[in-house]
């Protein structure tokens, strides 16, 4: 598989990559003149390319045949959930991005102690690029401004999301039935969800959900509940 | 809830914390005599105890009533990967352990590439440990030593598990089904199982699964495969 690159305008046919790109293109990858790559737009959509030319910063390239967006094997799956810590919130960022997650919400809620800056939030798109390189993904996973749980929560509503919540219940993961519309996971930070917030989250519907035992780190609950409600999501569309 | 500690001989009513979970209490945890603490011995077992006594080394404490494990919710969970590379190892570990997965393999394949000695083996088991203490659980997840595919295999089909082989294919993991049994989950190195592996595991009746689109990590696939075995498991127990 030739090495893939991130370049957001792919319909010409020519492109040059951005810095970041391209510095990996020719102190990474070490790419040459003639090197055969594939190029992504975040989109969805994919092209083969040749390097038509490098400067000591830049990489230009011939771009091939656009192939378009598949169709989508399932509603969208978005997560808003309490940033963990440090490299953690990253490793998370890099499995959501792994597992096709389509949009992250960094959550603001009344127990959070991380709201990340506008340049973590930089940086985790970057990390998120990276991976969709390793994993052969084609459609960026989109990272939000840090938000606030009612605001989530509202948005959702409007836009008919079926929402659920992790909170330890008497509702376990196992039970949940996913429905044919778009979806949103609510993870709360270490402390967990107030009451209120949970409450809040009932008045709009939300579905608890719990693992059947045990207490899961951030990342893990986030990573865990967005798989099974995936997985679960492709078993009820129409394919 | 006061702080957990890790102590296999718990059913007397005095007991000494081994060097290790000595220094945590001591030096991290700041216990001091007459603090109240919560003592694991591994097997499911759990105990009430409070310190009797501290040097500078060790801890010594008094031991209340022996709660018992509680019953099995489902049959057992048995991970065999392949190493990932450094630190995504210690991390997948601390997830299992998270999960409430029973046992882990480090798994031989033809690509292996990783294959971690005994003393690296000996630190997850401390990692093992302190993620018990943080997810609340009380029996330990074992590491086993770094074992041959085909022999885990053989294990697998004399102990009569029902054996599930992560190989890009067509059967998704949302198609799969778990039965009663005790369940061994495989997971090959960075570059796949071979075609002779694959064929070797369906001749044990393994069932293949995949994640419908992308490509997982070893210790992404890892997780959320046995999250979803595991969440299947208990939808298909009598409880």
């Amino acid at each position: 598989m030739p090495a893939r690159f991130y370049c957001p305008m792919i319909a010409g046919s020519h492109a040059e990559l951005d810095e970041s790109e391209s510095h990996h293109a020719l102190h990474v990858v070490k790419l040459n003149v003639g090197d055969e790559v594939e190029l992504f737009d975040g989109s969805g959509a994919s092209a083969s390319a040749s390097v038509a030319g490098v400067t000591r910063k830049t990489v230009t390239v011939n771009v091939g045949e656009l192939r378009a967006p598949g169709p989508r094997q399932r509603p969208r799956m978005i997560v808003a959930a309490a940033p963990p810590r440090g490299d953690r919130l990253k490793s998370m960022v890099e499995k959501l991005t792994e597992l096709g997650v389509d949009e992250f919400i960094p959550l603001r809620t009344v127990r959070s102690v991380v709201d990340p800056r506008q340049s973590k939030l930089e940086k985790l798109r970057g990390t998120v690029i990276a991976a969709m390189k390793q994993s052969g993904r084609n459609r960026l996973m989109s990272i939000h401004e840090s938000t606030e749980f009612s605001v989530v929560l509202r948005n959702a509503s409007s836009d008919q999301q079926a929402v659920h919540i992790a909170h330890p219940g008497d509702v376990t993961v196992n039970k949940i039935r996913t429905s044919g519309r778009d979806t949103l996971l609510l993870i709360g930070p270490e402390g967990g969800f107030t009451r209120e917030e949970v409450l809040q989250a009932t008045d709009y519907k939300a579905t608890r959900i719990a693992w059947a035992d045990g207490i899961l780190r951030i990342e893990t609950a986030t990573i865990i509940f967005a798989s099974l409600l995936m997985s679960q999501m492709r078993q009820s569309s129409p394919d």
